[in-house]
């Protein structure tokens, strides 16, 4: 009375088929089923490429991240995973199933199934690998770029080294939740035995447009967040401050980025008996418009230096905008694409919400610069506290169906 | 240089006017945003009626959902805190702000802001009341529905009293996970002093639709959930099974309903390691097509007597649907609208995820019937345990503007 599995895969298929996709089996060319895609919201983001997606790729609404330690210290069995690992995310980003099934039911499905019958989503899925994989275990340790080290100690610190850290890091975005969950609970499956997940985090809403296409979402503080982002089609400046080129050390690296993670936990509570002047002080803009405070409209370009009647600056010296301007940091920029959070409630029975900070760069100095500053003087000190920490190096795009994530860094 | 309050207040109209919504500042009929709604999953859902809605809506995407612990054991506040919530509720689920800002800009925003700009996305805030509101201390002994208990010990129970119970439940349910949370968040803000947040429940998506319009999702069996659910369009069976008529020894509570919320956290990784015909055993449908085992089609009805060639049971003794279906229970139905979640890792390190159960009834007894079976044989006990467990009787609809949640019971 059972379906054969050939029926089940087939049955998965219909996933693509349902929304006018349609992606032949095995193929993993996610190209064919970007063509057919019904709308941007719901179709595929093509997985092979120059970089990975999900970093240029204008931000999707959720997130599920996780950071994962290896288990083993085989350096054959790491790149068995990770070509494992690849071949999922180019079938999963295509909204097909992780592939694999035989035709017995006597064996466990090869796709957990929970996104079966939902469209790509646009699903993007990267990977970064943290300091500790060069640490020596997998003959890497030449080839750890110098750019690549534990963040040092910065102010406003209060970290949790169980949520911090990690072999291995998988950024899951996509414009439906179960989609993005899904990508991470197979990754995590396919790693069993070979690397087990340290710590995880999911993001329900954006914070940071990635595209001028993007209107500006707003974080928990109520505030348009990223007006000044990076977007991903300004080539020039990505070329600048995101992807890693000729200047690296590491010629496997070129193409690739540095990821710094943080959970910015935010006392909201505090912030919502904050007056809206004072929040507005803060940040340095008005919280209607976005705009900053010297300014009327949200991209009008903040003025630094201009003063009020009682000759006092209008964007305060301690404003958050100011002290993350690229004016004030010898005109550094990051491509941010964090996530708002909620894990419930903290110990002091408060929300316990904030910011899922990722950040995207050249080298992870442009973060340690901006938060040098921030963390010392940013007057929204006292309503965040960033209590996780990780950075990554994040290989270049995987070229093609034969290649596998990483593959420059293992040749 | 800031804006002025009256400023702030028309720029989160916007909110509306951005989705092609006009709501009169100060109206509190839904029905108005609705008529100019966009589309019927980001429009609005009226708040206003003979029931709450929440309950035969068309399920949402995602849910937030929390138990709150009254702090005063005054009448005259919990009234006030509930015609407080009302207000608010009515605003946001039209797509406006929590109202109340003066002209000035120094007092804290009236609302948390982060919802601005978003449609109201089928926003829906429904109440209940748990048993210990009735214990006394609000002169509410003599009202309390003789249906309203703590639910029995169950079998299976594997019960966090942290994340159990409490006084009144709030379930934020919408199309975009943010505008949800804003809403639990904007209550939680409203109820200082007077109530505090004893536990909560993100849900990323939803595993049972509740209108025919809508197809069947998945839970995170990566199976069909609710194929046979009731459906809030039908009327007759709404009115058998799920709303309190004059059976009921509470005349306040007629057109209420009682929900049963459960947390049933399922060990997925070992159900990814089952064959797929044991998964199907277990559940006694087919995983793709989501047929039972002895049909074709999803809503073709399952066969409880059909016998293979070895004459046993297609649908096993055992089997889920069989424990739980109405042929089995003398006809018992419930109203299910409940969300799969995750919360990270678990002690073991395994993912802490499942099926956050949320279930409407017209007597908590029919939960309990289902449970008793299910919880003593269902063949699906080896894969998950209930974690959390409450009960609350949910008032009927707030009529009208002049209205608020729990009026009839306080009258």
């Amino acid at each position: 009375m059972s379906v054969s599995r050939r029926g089940f895969l087939g049955g998965l298929g219909l996933a693509g088929a349902g929304v006018g996709v349609t992606v032949a089996a095995g193929c993993s060319k996610a190209e064919k089923a970007t063509a057919a895609a019904p709308s941007s919201n719901t179709g595929t983001v093509p997985f092979h490429g120059a970089h990975q997606a999900g970093i240029a790729t204008e931000t999707q609404d959720s997130l599920a991240f996780a950071a994962f330690d290896l288990t083993t210290t085989s350096r054959s069995d790491l790149i068995d995973m990770l070509r494992t690992w690849t071949t999922a995310a180019a079938a999963i980003t295509a909204g097909q199933p992780v592939l694999g099934d035989s035709a017995s039911d006597q064996v466990p499905p090869a796709d957990t199934g929970e996104a079966a019958g939902l469209p790509p989503n646009r699903l993007t899925i990267t990977i970064g690998f943290g300091p500790s994989l060069f640490d020596g275990r997998f003959g890497l340790a030449d080839r750890r770029p110098a750019a690549l080290a534990d963040l040092p100690a910065l102010p406003g610190d209060d970290l949790n080294p169980d949520r911090s850290g990690g072999d291995i890091a998988i950024q899951a975005c996509a414009n439906d939740p179960q989609v993005a969950f899904h990508a991470m609970r197979n990754l995590n499956r396919l790693a069993l035995g070979t690397a087990s997940m340290r710590w995880s985090q999911l993001g329900f809403g954006k914070t940071a447009s990635t595209s001028a296409s993007q209107t500006t979402p707003r974080n928990l503080l109520g505030f348009k967040d990223g007006t000044r982002n990076i977007r991903g089609e300004d080539k020039s400046t990505m070329d600048s401050f995101v992807w890693v080129g000729k200047e690296s050390d590491q010629e496997w690296l070129h193409g690739g980025s540095f990821l710094v993670a943080r959970r910015i936990k935010m006392q909201i509570e505090a912030w919502d008996h904050d007056f809206l002047a004072d929040q507005e002080s803060v940040i340095g803009r008005h919280k209607v418009t976005g705009a900053p405070l010297t300014g009327a409209r949200e991209f009008d370009g903040p003025d630094l230096k201009a003063k009020d009647s009682s000759r006092e600056l209008v964007i305060g010296a301690d404003a958050h905008i100011r002290l993350a301007s690229r004016e004030t940091n010898g005109g550094v920029q990051i491509l941010r694409r964090g996530y708002s959070f909620t894990d419930g409630m903290d110990a002091q029975g408060q929300l316990d919400a904030g910011l899922f900070f990722l950040a995207y760069q050249k080298n992870p100095r442009q973060f340690i610069t901006l938060q040098r500053r921030l963390g010392a003087h940013d007057a929204l000190n006292e309503y965040i506290s960033h209590t996780s920490s990780a950075v990554f190096v994040c290989p270049p795009g995987v070229r093609d169906s034969n290649g596998y994530w990483g593959e420059t860094l293992f040749a």
